[in-house]
């Protein structure tokens, strides 16, 4: 009989599309449905980035060079630079988007049946990529009591096995929104140091942090070849479309590989590349005012949140997610009553229920994220609904 | 010790760049070089093509949905039954170029230590793909003396083991330009019915045929649960930069895979996407000038090659791709020296060792590939350079 691969079989299907066909049968019935549910923002997209490619004279639109071109690699070590981090063009390979960086990472550094370990909650597809890649995700649990803070060295420590070959961080987080702080990094690089360990850190949200101060990976020292920095254009310029990433390494080896690994693919888009290449002309202001914008939704979300009763809510300090503990019997159930059974005033909301955020069976049962990625009168109105929903869910657990 | 994982070591690196760095010394030296190696078209991209996307009105350059615009997946799979395939829009995956639909085949159809079966020559990267995903090609050789011909059908069967899972192949061919015959798809169809094996087929060059009629794996019949067909913007339409490409097959739990694998990396990228879907409002007549073209070029360079001493040429019947014996000891060192030591007037040319499009060690070395990609006035040029070249080469096999 004709088979599927089994890798194939056990990929997980993505945690953010599960609620779906649920939204779109509401949406059938004729309710608004505000999605909380996904990092897709609804910021614009630098009009001066979009001009880039729109006025370009292309004649024949080629592969661009298997790094990316060279011109916007100098531009994008200018950029990390300009953060303080000792990045040169050589050390960049663009990606094509954050997730062909994780691949790459995960190729490169991991052997099939190698582990990797990570904090929990954690972006939900990296259980996919280990899957495709043939590697395992080992979880550390980071406690909503603790603000998801880094959780202690020791229980990273006594997760390492001989198959250990990585840690994998998100700062700021997606999903917590958790911001690393830089006594928390050094015990991450203590720890790779001391048992030959890569850290592979993700930092697509890093322009958003609102009240803790951002580290990258690349500010600590004299780990030069442990640290891979795994990064997107998609956040920060609003431009997920674009698919334009990038993996950064000081590794000269192991960027040898990732270069091998970018062959396969010829090239990255073109015609993204145009686009992020022009992000080097924004005004430095650029980030201001999207950043305002985002602590502004933020403190609403959270001020609308704490005044329901059984919700707990940490302040995140960066990104732009919230994970609240919600007082309901289960949050995938919850999520899809919203969709089939509730609506408020002709609206109701999409939200991820956090179980998709955790490797380990049956945490985050109560816990939910929430995208701040519309604007705040819909926040509002999504506030409304959800402050009316959990007074009437049958599954609440308050009195 | 910090280590590499041994796929990233093990993983080929391209052949088509080998050479890179002696054309670059070359071209400092003042030298003109004729770039017969690689697949990059000259032909202009349909400035329709490249007018969409630059007159599209983008406020948020959003993620796509995972499986690509649904807009243009209907607009592919009309084209597709104006080529008289059965294919409908739930049947495509928008995929990131050609390559991401190799890849998505053969994590989906494969598991870690599987093979598939390709006739050899055969595109280079499908040895690295096949690291990448810890599978393994099996070659089975077609001969220049037979003009590329699909080898005996007993050839492929006595090469199936219970590790086989799939036949790859490329057809028009890349390198050798040889068009699959209705019989020869057939008899692969056959096999592959008796062993339960997928038929991948990789199609990018379908629109290139000058004299054979083209056959697609999808049209041959009540095998439609085995084909899986590999494709790709980049040459149809000259636009190698956009990296859109598709994967179609109506094997549905299979299609349910490839969606998994997709979702991994969100979406395609969204400009080529808006770029490729203009295509379909080209004239009819699109590819007729484009054709004949590359007939004429193809026509020149047979010609040329065929006055040059010791030289022996099949005729390519699709593709822009030539593979010719040369009367050199090493086509290798024939390449590099051609770069290194070797001028003609202020010109010189780079070449495509065949040898790097075989995985039978040993194979090819009197080969190499020629690409005809440039107009004819410089293939007249890089002729009178080869034909030059194989008069004063010391390592000429011919008295």
């Amino acid at each position: 009989m004709l088979q599927l691969s089994q890798r194939g079989v056990a990929l997980p299907a993505s945690p953010y599309r599960k609620l779906t066909p649920y939204a779109d049968a509401a949406r059938q019935r004729g309710l608004v449905v505000h999605p909380l549910n996904i990092g897709q923002p609804d910021i614009e997209t630098p009009p001066a980035m979009l001009a880039a490619v729109q006025q370009a004279s292309i004649g024949v639109l080629e592969y661009s060079p298997t790094a990316g071109y060279l011109s916007y690699r100098h531009k994008l070590a200018d950029y990390y630079q300009r953060l303080g981090l000792p990045v040169v063009a050589d050390d960049v390979l663009v990606t094509t988007g954050g997730s062909e960086a994780i691949s790459f990472a995960l190729l490169g550094c991991l052997d099939p049946g190698d582990e990797f370990i990570v904090p929990e909650p954690f972006y939900g597809p990296y259980t996919a990529f280990a899957v495709a890649t043939g590697t395992h995700v080992v979880a550390v649990t980071a406690r909503l009591e603790d603000n998801f803070a880094l959780p202690p060295i020791e229980d990273f420590e006594r997760r390492i096995t001989p198959r250990t070959k990585a840690i994998l961080i998100c700062s700021p987080n997606n999903p917590t929104g958790y911001v690393y702080s830089r006594a928390e990094m050094e015990q991450l690089k203590d720890l790779c140091l001391r048992h030959n360990l890569y850290l592979l850190s993700d930092e697509a949200y890093r322009e958003f942090c609102y009240d803790a101060e951002y580290t990258s990976a690349l500010h600590l020292q004299d780990a030069d070849d442990h640290i891979v920095l795994l990064d997107t254009i998609s956040k920060r310029y609003s431009a997920c479309g674009a698919r334009i990433g990038a993996i950064v390494t000081k590794n000269r080896a192991l960027r040898d590989v990732f270069f091998k690994l970018a062959q396969l693919r010829v090239s990255p888009p073109g015609l993204g590349q145009l686009l992020a290449e022009a992000a080097a002309d924004l005004p430095d202001t650029y980030f201001d005012h999207t950043k305002a914008e985002y602590l502004a939704r933020r403190d609403l979300m959270l001020r609308r949140l704490r005044e329901m009763p059984g919700v707990r809510v940490p302040t995140p300090s960066g990104a732009f997610y919230v994970i609240a503990h919600l007082p309901v019997d289960d949050a995938d159930h919850f999520a899809q009553w919203l969709l089939e059974s509730f609506s408020h005033h002709g609206q109701t909301l999409m939200i991820s229920p956090a179980s998709g955020f955790y490797a380990t069976p049956g945490l985050g049962r109560q816990q939910v994220r929430l995208a701040y990625v519309v604007n705040q009168e819909v926040i509002g109105q999504a506030m409304d609904c959800l402050a009316a929903a959990l007074e009437q869910y049958p599954g609440r657990t308050l009195a």
